[in-house]
């Protein structure tokens, strides 16, 4: 990268849970000059601004007024997202938002149409995309390694913070969905999603989730989301025709394996409406080797916020951009409706992901 | 136990996958006298008659003809079991069944009301209802050590044989459904099912599965049964108000623990139509200690066979009788239709539990 | 294997804990016909003799007498080892040998010598040698995938049996060292042996075992045997130039893993009589793939009994040999001797190794 | 605590690898004014000092000249902690050193009594011993829940830097020895002490070490260190006559557990000279429930620069002072000459611990 590029300008709105992350790794950046943290809480803002050098600001109409920055990184509860995303838009502001995208699709609809009509780069925080083992697993299956995907089971469990505006689905399945945007082939474009919740404390809100989606050509993946384990589990499995594939998080020593094992049907053109005896007789096993490839080790969100930097620079779409964040948030809205209908299986209006194109 | 009480006969149907297991418990038991071995195909039954020193029979019309017996126990293909247990009620014989009871509710009800008839006992081979982990999870569970169950989440994948007659519902979610039937205070009877299956290799029958069920009260089981997956896990964790509980049933070190950790909700009358933000003021968090407990080891199928000839010898109920495998059969019925249906919530009707009264 | 092979007779000497096994092992192999168990107690013999269709005798005189027999496999105490094996080498039998050879290294070279001066085989029970495992692990050090072995780190601890005979070292570590006399490219032979022990139940023999042995060109072997330890650990390393090796072998998913990880030392010529700190600067780290070869199925003492018969039949050293047996042996006592001289390093003769040639 | 009394002022000597830490923790401590950062490499000092807020000092003379402290803390090689800290005693501060506290006994004695001269506070960066879970293990010693210790073995392997000045025993083992200074009821006085090292590579140093201490009555400590291991294991087992402890410090999810499980031997008066086999019949064993006691979290080297501040402040010891960083290194000393002596035991000489009283 060459260093004599001017460093773009931004500063971080939110200095709560997550916007202390994204102002380290903008302070940290080549590409970035944090200029100003931006929060209600006063006291908040500052204690942040000291430890990254930054100037502080109150509220997002002063920023905007007050700052000369290229672009804003929203971190402030999912509700307030689009209303800061649409302001700093219609200033000419690039667009960094904290997943989920927003609270509705409409709303996030109208974000990337904004960005769209202004040539603005609208971008999700899904940080999951720039982990070292994600990309290799989107790697992986790009190669042909997995062969085609037949499954996907993700469990996302743990002791959480119960939150006080979001269910379980949209606290956690964010980071599941977004995985599954980046990785498989097609993106994230399930037939149908049904949903099933729990309250079982009373807090108003599911605590325990889960979620099916219904993928093209017969595969299925489903997410287990969990705010009430006691034990914490990050687990992807991703059963391929050729290899199955995990990923688990919480093993730092192996974190991705392939598994050369599966079950294989051969189906012949003479085996058709044969009895099931013989059908079965096709059936293989494969208990090949398992390969655990080795990762690089680097910080996600520093991959995140260069990305966020050449994604301006090129004027092109971000890895995770508005159009991911909308697929993210049709899945998010069609589990809504399944949940108050029995689970019963929800279509995925598309949401229009042919905006996304940078002018 | 009283050994001068004459041993009870018995012989078991099918020398296939499991009726050698439960001819080999019969042969060592003290309660049992293994007479004969029935199987179709001649080798396999004499094999199996030579390894426990039983008598050979070619069909069940020929065993309940010729052999002095009790009872038979029926190790054959699910679809077989109703025509095979009705003939030896017929007989007079006490029968116990391996799982799935049989293949449609109507068929078992069938079962049901004949042994109910004639004041013989019919059982269900539900063995996990008869190890040392979940006997004491039982125990746990009635001992108020768990508070209330919120939730259970059950999952038991493998690469397993994709099976030539049944799905992976049928063939794997019977284990949890029993277990669940024999742990929870009010035993299996959910509000309503709802299913998800994908067949991702074409093989006619879903290998992967998904099952919901909302129990009483809000609460929510789930179960993840699949025979594609590459890791083996066998894991059911009860979360319930006072403590949470995971039974792992692959580390033989420690397959039961009880984890003092869990979220607490502090329902106040004053705080009726509070703000969710006051609300999640009243969230607490309980990070308390794990705790084992040591369990006894010992052979399930032994118990088993043993509380067959108790509840004969008694003349009551078995652990695990016929309207247990009834509520087994109801939910997967439930399964079956919500699969057909988009995964839609089913309703569950109650089996005739009153049935099972032995004369 | 030829079908038309007359099957050896053997006969098993000692039905108590292992006998059991090496007799259903003998009865279930094509090539053997077990013909006796003899055993002091009467009672024990008869239930074993009874499961595997052999006769029963009293005591090894008059199992020689009276019963035409090829082989013998003895299963009784260690002490009683060499007594028993030489009565039956004088009567022309071949010997398989519970694991340790013999009590002590005398003993055990009496009975190689026995065996060789009569043209007979004497096998050693060292099973582990005949596991999937270490087969896989002797044939990757052979192929060069872990280069030269650097290290090896071997712990078995468990919460076992206190034995009444012997030490932790002698029940134990013949596991450990007949795994290394198999797999390390020249055997079992270590420049000296340091051991360390501790008896802190005060049980009149060492229940915590630490044995270190120096290698051939500096490399390190280092085994913990333990009786007393509450988990359950069985876990051997060994650390090569090129990769280094874990089996784990209470983990049935992955149970051998072979790791392209590792620290390498460019040591070039000009860099001798440098500084530690340029030294340090030629060190070099590799973070490679993990890697665990499928391994296949089958019982260890099948392949064990199938090799005591080929053996025999081919006239070579089985895979197990007096010699091997007697490697073992040196060590074992070397460990002894260190043990009453506060741990000093002891030098291992070597056991007369070009012995063990079958006529 | 009082926020009224005057902070302490300090400075760090050393910013390569570890003075980091104590900087950041000073930085952030109530007790503490981080005045200085000292390091030869200017830059290095001056990148620490801008991210803490403090001043750099090229030398320890010009920092002693220079600065207005109370303390220093030293974290350069082991090889020069002595001189410089005999300057900071010489010019009246107190003073913290990274472990090990010297290079040699004789050196750390020199400190111990310089300090004890002047009434300085030397203590030593055993930071382990500020751990959640080693805190926990001394509460559950002292309070006789694992009864006698009998046995301990610790491990702790990785692939770790090879360092260009000291063996795998000095740089890794300190850790181990002040654990157990810390928790045996009477710290760490071993009666002998046996070392094992390889050096593989040809490195000139050891990388492979093993360590030997013959604990008083009988029980047996021994220590696993490895710069070579590809799989990085921290575990610590206490046998105690009445429960065994395991930390295993990479499982958060559990990292202390108490196993009520062990051999238990009846030792009766009458008992003695008889058979071994009456002996065995004496033993037991156990098999009791497993706890994990739930630890608090909190950050180590916080808790130990404020035990700095109060040691300092209440003119007493700090919990790992002079004398038991003595004891250290009094073990590694004995363990470098049984290295050269071919694994003999070598007595330990007590390093005066009744030196380290602070007038």
């Amino acid at each position: 990268m060459l260093r004599h590029v001017r460093k773009l300008k931004v500063a971080v709105v939110g200095a709560g849970y997550w916007g202390p992350n994204l102002a380290r790794n903008f302070a940290a950046s080549p590409d970035w000059d944090l200029v100003a943290i931006c929060d209600r809480d006063d006291e908040r803002a500052r204690a942040l601004a000291d430890r990254t050098g930054a100037a502080v600001e109150h509220s997002v109409d002063e920023l905007l007024d007050r700052r000369q920055i290229d672009a804003i990184a929203i971190a402030t509860p999912a509700r307030t997202h689009a209303d800061i995303a649409m302001a700093a838009l219609s200033a000419g502001k690039h667009v960094l938002v904290e997943k989920p995208l927003a609270d509705t699709v409409e709303a996030g609809r109208r974000m990337v149409r904004a960005a769209q009509q202004r040539g603005l780069i609208l971008m999700a925080d899904h940080t999951y995309c720039y982990t070292p083992a994600v990309v290799k697993i989107k790697e992986l299956i790009e190669n042909g390694e997995l062969g085609d995907v037949l499954y996907v089971d993700s469990v996302r469990i743990n002791l959480g913070l119960v939150q006080p505006d979001v269910d379980v689905f949209w606290d956690l399945a964010p980071h599941d969905l977004s995985i599954l945007d980046f990785v498989l082939p097609d993106g994230l474009a399930p037939d149908g999603v049904t949903a099933q919740g729990a309250d079982p404390l009373g807090s108003g809100r599911s605590c325990v989730g889960y979620l099916g989606l219904t993928l093209p050509a017969g595969a299925l993946a489903h997410v287990h989301v969990n705010w009430l384990s006691p034990t914490k589990i990050r687990q992807l499995v991703i059963g391929g025709s050729r290899r199955t594939l995990l990923w688990d998080d919480l093993n730092p020593q192996q974190r991705v394996s392939v598994f050369d094992r599966g079950v294989d049907l051969q189906r012949q053109a003479d085996m058709l409406g044969d009895s099931s005896r013989r059908k079965a007789a096709q059936i293989s096993y494969r208990l090949g080797d398992t390969w655990a490839p080795a990762l690089p080790e680097y910080e996600p969100l520093g991959r995140m916020v260069a990305e966020f930097a050449a994604s301006i620079r090129e004027q092109r779409p971000a890895r995770t951009d508005g159009g991911a964040a909308l697929r993210v948030l049709a899945v998010l809205e069609a589990a809504q409706r399944s949940l108050t209908q029995g689970s019963r299986c929800q279509s995925v209006t598309r949401p229009e992901p042919s905006l996304e194109v940078v002018g």
